[in-house]
């Protein structure tokens, strides 16, 4: 029951890639390595499901991982960007922001998404800051992106074959330098996200 | 339910300020702020039970901070110390068994620890590597340290009220610059695990 290697499981291996992508994301300051991460935490869900290895332990790992890439990696990316102590402070709250959209999803059994899920939020907190270089605009976009995923919008997830490809084609692109397309998905996505909710509220 | 404002605690609040340091440490590469984690980590902990808040949502927060303030971050210090391709390595390891020990804490459900804490792995990889400046020394130390995380060796988790206080001194003198005492202490405990473990083997 204790033996770790008992417990481990093939897509437990690709969760431990995420870890390392996102590690050497922040060693060698890559962005695209980001963009590698969200490759592997899509992959490593779809193995568990196909090989029924889905578990808790996955579970937690995955959280684990999630944290390392798409929280702590994109925020340090952003900081050293810039190096200014306005962009400090809105890298902290982005960082935080994901540690509680992680640890609340790993409490809630619902259907879907509850807040904007931390991949997405880390491939539009990257995606800008390749694209637009002012500090200001893209501290001002890691907060925002940070209170939508501790928000109570509600986000599906994703099960559309095609859109599943559009996405993995555009990651790819992403990873060699070309972000665009996956960042209009994201911002797609998120936008299509806060139209639902703001329908439902009124 | 979902409103995040609800969940948290004064004790996720504590987390949170765990979450920093270990950010901190990372953005400006102090190696004293990993003990001011510790404290933090500590500290939730004690006041998550005095003010009866323990909570799913607490103990999720608490792992997703502890990958931050004990795993990305003494492994970035042990790698940025360094930079040698060894060393990458060694941080890499050391960083994944400590998501490994995490994930695995979140399902088990023992008295005590299975594998040496994190904080405690942590303590003893910055704490050599302030002390001995030896790449190839602080490298196979991080890995060993890695491999007793993940290991089957039971640890006590420590109740008597003097030797915390005495911990909590060598915690203080660490974050001021003199982690000789808090390294001899998690020494101690990390090699008692060990010689018990031993013991019960034969």
């Amino acid at each position: 029951m204790f033996n770790i290697r008992k417990i481990i499981t093939i897509s437990d291996y690709i969760t431990m890639l995420n870890i390392i992508s996102g590690l050497l994301a922040i060693f060698f300051s890559m962005f695209s390595l980001i963009y590698l991460s969200v490759m592997f935490d899509a992959l490593d869900g779809y193995v568990a499901r196909k090989t029924g290895t889905v578990s808790e332990f996955g579970a937690e790992l995955d959280s684990i991982s999630d944290i390392v890439s798409f929280g702590v990696a994109p925020s340090y990316l952003l900081y050293t960007h810039y190096d200014s102590n306005f962009v400090l402070v809105s890298a902290i709250i982005f960082c935080l922001c994901g540690a509680l959209r992680l640890a609340r999803f790993g409490i809630l059994n619902v259907e879907g998404f509850v807040g904007l899920p931390i991949p997405a939020g880390a491939i539009l907190l990257v995606g800008f800051c390749q694209i637009i270089n002012n500090s200001y605009m893209d501290a001002i976009i890691a907060i925002l992106v940070g209170l939508l995923m501790i928000s109570d919008i509600r986000y599906k997830k994703m099960r559309n074959k095609i859109i599943l490809c559009i996405f993995a084609i555009s990651l790819i692109l992403a990873i060699f330098g070309i972000p665009y397309f996956a960042l209009l998905l994201c911002l797609i996505y998120c936008i299509g996200g806060i139209i639902t909710y703001l329908k439902q509220s009124h």
